[in-house]
Parts: structure tokens; C-alpha cells; sequence
């Protein structure tokens, strides 16, 4: 397989949207980035997050919330944008990604509000206190794949996360501290460190950010939960456009409470530079492991 | 005075908005929650999240976004609330805040989009590795007027801060940890602790928690930068139901890159839990202090 580029790739095949009037945009909804059949919050984030790029006067989505309004299939899909205000240095806008049913009937799936700005014109300075997630090197972290394998060789049904068509599009390589979950030894800590990359090869740009702080394995896995974590409610706020090669995700939820919980996500690129932080909120569908 | 009441308060009154027709609802910002002269972020969201929990089903703001698209100021405001879904657990609404000027032109103000719930339906179970901040004894903790008047002792300006109205509404007593600002010593560190109360000694509630989340002075100020920090989006997440009594608030930046930084702040109850959690972008009009 040829590396793919930015522009020319799976992700951007499959997140490319096309203008049919002003703010009406038509897309497909691929199965090739879903979990049990539902599209990933992070990849329609972003396919959203193209429209509103078009719309809107800036390129880059500086801080995107999506609320998720029901499970997205695969298939063909509406986004509607509209600018809610356009300034010098940031405009804002918002969107929904819409569904029609066999009878006609249109369903709305996703809504987004989000502010743009360009991520080219900001000043390189920086103050900052935060530190690269501690990640063995890209070598020695697991691939999904073989972390399904070990349990399957052991005897164990696979782990949920691996039927996901979404791994197939990504190259996840998890920290092994974290990988417990997947041969059922979840750690008890609410954390997920990964290297993140597009299985075609394909580097981060701001859009990939969105998708990345969405897909790793819910950190409810490493707390020994298993089932389904849809999310409510996901922030990202794109800091820095990534430099080329992998990224570094760390995803920490320090708080279950009343069936709720947060992921914050940390995404670092090869420059050790802090490119995306998000949070989510998510209610798993719990039920205790083992 | 007597000892206000949630529902009879001034933080009530203040926020307090009449439906004038399905999802419209005529409010007055008050010029007792201002910051020079613009009304406070979190004042504003307990504002529109009043009207929102009117519309909606569910009565509480489990995640709320707002993104300020420029300066509120004191007098009549229009709140247009639309409900977006309706689901058993969650719905989700978004509002616009808008003022008219004088020469008739309406200008919307700040776009939110919300999910709500209902705290008090929620399991109680909680497992958490949060642990409520590091702060000394209300008692030890100094009122923003002592910070003020100790610098006008010493001979400096009144720390820009205390120049706002918010600052008579709120019993804000900062961490001398995180107080060095307003003596013209900064630590360095971009955190803010506080005890939280409101000035007429209401108890809190959720809507409260808006407020909080966003009502310390800016982490900037002990990053030893001086100015106005706008919130370009704030989104808060309610947990739970806070029981009576101060909240301590704690709020922290690690990365002010690209003329941007994040904070993100955690609120707690008297009964040690993690009541709200936020996280800001704001873009710091910078001057560098001394």
C-alpha cells in the first residue's frame, strides 16, 4: 500500500463532505470507522469539522463541543452549518450531521458548536507546564491486533474493542501499563497511553486531532468495566497544528460518579509539543468484568 | 442582612428570566456581575442555563458550552432557547443570549448548546481517585478586599481585579499560596484556589456551580501576566447536587501557547466531593507585569 497523504487518504475520503447550497453539505457515513456498528464521535467530529471549515472564514477548529444525539450509521448523511459570528481572529459556528430514515423521516444525530481560527497565524510563543505522557517507545507498545491475540490464544473471547472496523483504520500501539484490560487484567486506574497513527500511513493535521482524542479503548476498560461508553458531550481544543509522525494520546478519567464519567485526552506530537487537549463527558453501559 | 436563600437571593434575582413566548425569555443583566464593565462569563451561563431548564424536561445542566462572541452589558437581555432532543435520561437545548441596541440591531452575545439531566435521579455510587485540593482553613484564606487593600498599603495600584462589581456579590477567599498576584508577587504557576461562597450567604446549587466555575481571579494574574483574559468557550460539567455550605474552588493552566491558554477548574463541596468541572479557552490580553 502507497503511504497515503494529507488529501489523499482513507480519512479523508471517508470525512469529505460535498456543498450541495450554502451550508448543506451531503456525506457518507463510512463503516470503516465504527464500534459495534456506530460511527466513532471522533471521526464524525471531524467530518463535521470539514464542513464547518468550509463555512466558516478560518480553517481550524481552535475548540469544538459535540453533543451526541443518538447512535450514526453508515450511510449517507446531511450537515447543516450556519455561521453564528465571524470576527478578525476567530469565527464561530455551528452544525448538525442529520440521518433520513427508509420513511423519509430526518433525524438529527450530532450537534456542534465550535469556534475556527488559523492555527498558522498564532505566535510561536509558549509557556507550559505540562509533560509529555511517559510512553515506552513506539516499539514496544502492543498494536490492538496482538492484544486480541494473546486472548484469544489463552482461551478468552475477544476483547469488545477489537471487533471495531475502527481498528483496522488505525494504528493504535497501547502502553503496555495500560493494556491489562485487553489479556483481563484491567490496572483499576482510570488510564489509556497510546501512540496514535492512521494505519495508511497518512500524518496528523488538525482535522486527525479530533479523531484522535476519540479513539483509544475507553479508559472504563483499564477500571475493569466492559460494555458500551457512549459519549454525552465531547470538547476538543486544538492547540498547534502536529508535526509530522505519530502521536502520543493519553486519556485520564479521575471521576465515575452517579453513572457518569470524564475523559480528559492529551495528544502530543513528535515535537513533544501539546497539540489537542479534550474532554468528554460518557455514561457507560456497564457491567462489571469477570 | 439577612441570611439569603436559594430562590430569594440576590444571585436570583440576578439571573431570574420571564418567558415571554415558547423559547423566548426576557432577562436584565445586572451591573452587579461585571468585570470592567462586561458581565461575568459564568454569571452569564447561569442565566441562560435558568432559561434552559425552563425549556427543556430535565431541570439540571449536566454539560453546558458557551462561547462568548463579545461583551454582555448591564441592561435588557433576550434569552431564544430551542430544544434540540428530548431523550429519557437527557435532552439536549441550545440558547442565544442577545442585546438590542439602541438604533434597534440585535447582536447575539453568547451561543450555548447544553445537555440536561436530573442530579437527584442519578445511583450514588462513586469511585474516584480525585482528591479534593490543598487549601488552608477559610479562616486562613484572605478576602479579595484584604489582598487589594494590603497592596494600596504598600503603596501599589488596586490589583485590577478588584476593580469589578462581581467582587461585592462573592465571598472569594483566595489560597495565600495563590494570592501573591494581588501584592504584586507572583508565584509563577498558573493555579488559583478559593473558598467560594456567594456574598449574601445562598447556599449553592447548580446553577451556582456555572458561576463558580468561572468567578476566580484569571490563573494568569500568578503566571505574572496582568490584563483582560475573555473566555473565548467554557464548558462545565454538573456531577452532582452540592450540599451547603462554601465550595473550594480550584483552577489550573498548564499551557498558554499561541497567545491561548486553557483553565480548567474543579468544584467541591463541604461534603468532599467533586461537585463540577470545567475547562476554558481564553485568549489573555497580555501586558507582562512590573
Amino acid at each position: 500500500m502507497a503511504q497515503a497523504t494529507i488529501g489523499n487518504s482513507e480519512f479523508d475520503r471517508d470525512t469529505a463532505v460535498t456543498r450541495r447550497e450554502p451550508g448543506v453539505y451531503e456525506a457518507r457515513v463510512s463503516a470503516g470507522w465504527t464500534v459495534h456498528g456506530a460511527a466513532n464521535g471522533g471521526y464524525l467530529l471531524a467530518l463535521i469539522g470539514r464542513a464547518l471549515g468550509d463555512t466558516l472564514p478560518h480553517p481550524h477548529p481552535f475548540t469544538i463541543t459535540a453533543h451526541y444525539l443518538g447512535a450514526t450509521r453508515p450511510g449517507p448523511a446531511l450537515v447543516r452549518t450556519t455561521a453564528v459570528r465571524g470576527g478578525r481572529g476567530l469565527s464561530t459556528g455551528q452544525a448538525s450531521l442529520c440521518q433520513t430514515a427508509p420513511d423519509g423521516t430526518e433525524t438529527e444525530r450530532v450537534r456542534v458548536l465550535a469556534s475556527y481560527g488559523d492555527l498558522d497565524a498564532l505566535p510561536a510563543d509558549i509557556r507550559t507546564t505540562a509533560k509529555p505522557p511517559a510512553i515506552p517507545p513506539y516499539e514496544h507498545c502492543a498494536g490492538r491486533n496482538e492484544g486480541r491475540d494473546r486472548g484469544r490464544d489463552e482461551g478468552r473471547d475477544p476483547v469488545p474493542d477489537a471487533a471495531a472496523a475502527l481498528s483496522e483504520r488505525l494504528d493504535v500501539r497501547l502502553d503496555p501499563a495500560t493494556a491489562g484490560w485487553a489479556v483481563g487484567a484491567p490496572s483499576g486506574r482510570g488510564e489509556m497511553r497510546a501512540w496514535f497513527g492512521l494505519a495508511d500511513g497518512r500524518d496528523p493535521d488538525p482535522l486527525a486531532l479530533l479523531l484522535a482524542v476519540d479513539a483509544l479503548p475507553p479508559t472504563a476498560f483499564e477500571m475493569g468495566l466492559t460494555g458500551w461508553v457512549p459519549t454525552v458531550e465531547l470538547t476538543a481544543h486544538v492547540r498547534r497544528r502536529p508535526a509530522p509522525g505519530p502521536l502520543r494520546v493519553c486519556v485520564v478519567t479521575r471521576n465515575l460518579a452517579g453513572g457518569y464519567l470524564e475523559e480528559d485526552a492529551e495528544v502530543w506530537d513528535t515535537q513533544d509539543r501539546l497539540v489537542a487537549q479534550s474532554r468528554q463527558l460518557a455514561r457507560p453501559v456497564v457491567k462489571r468484568a469477570g
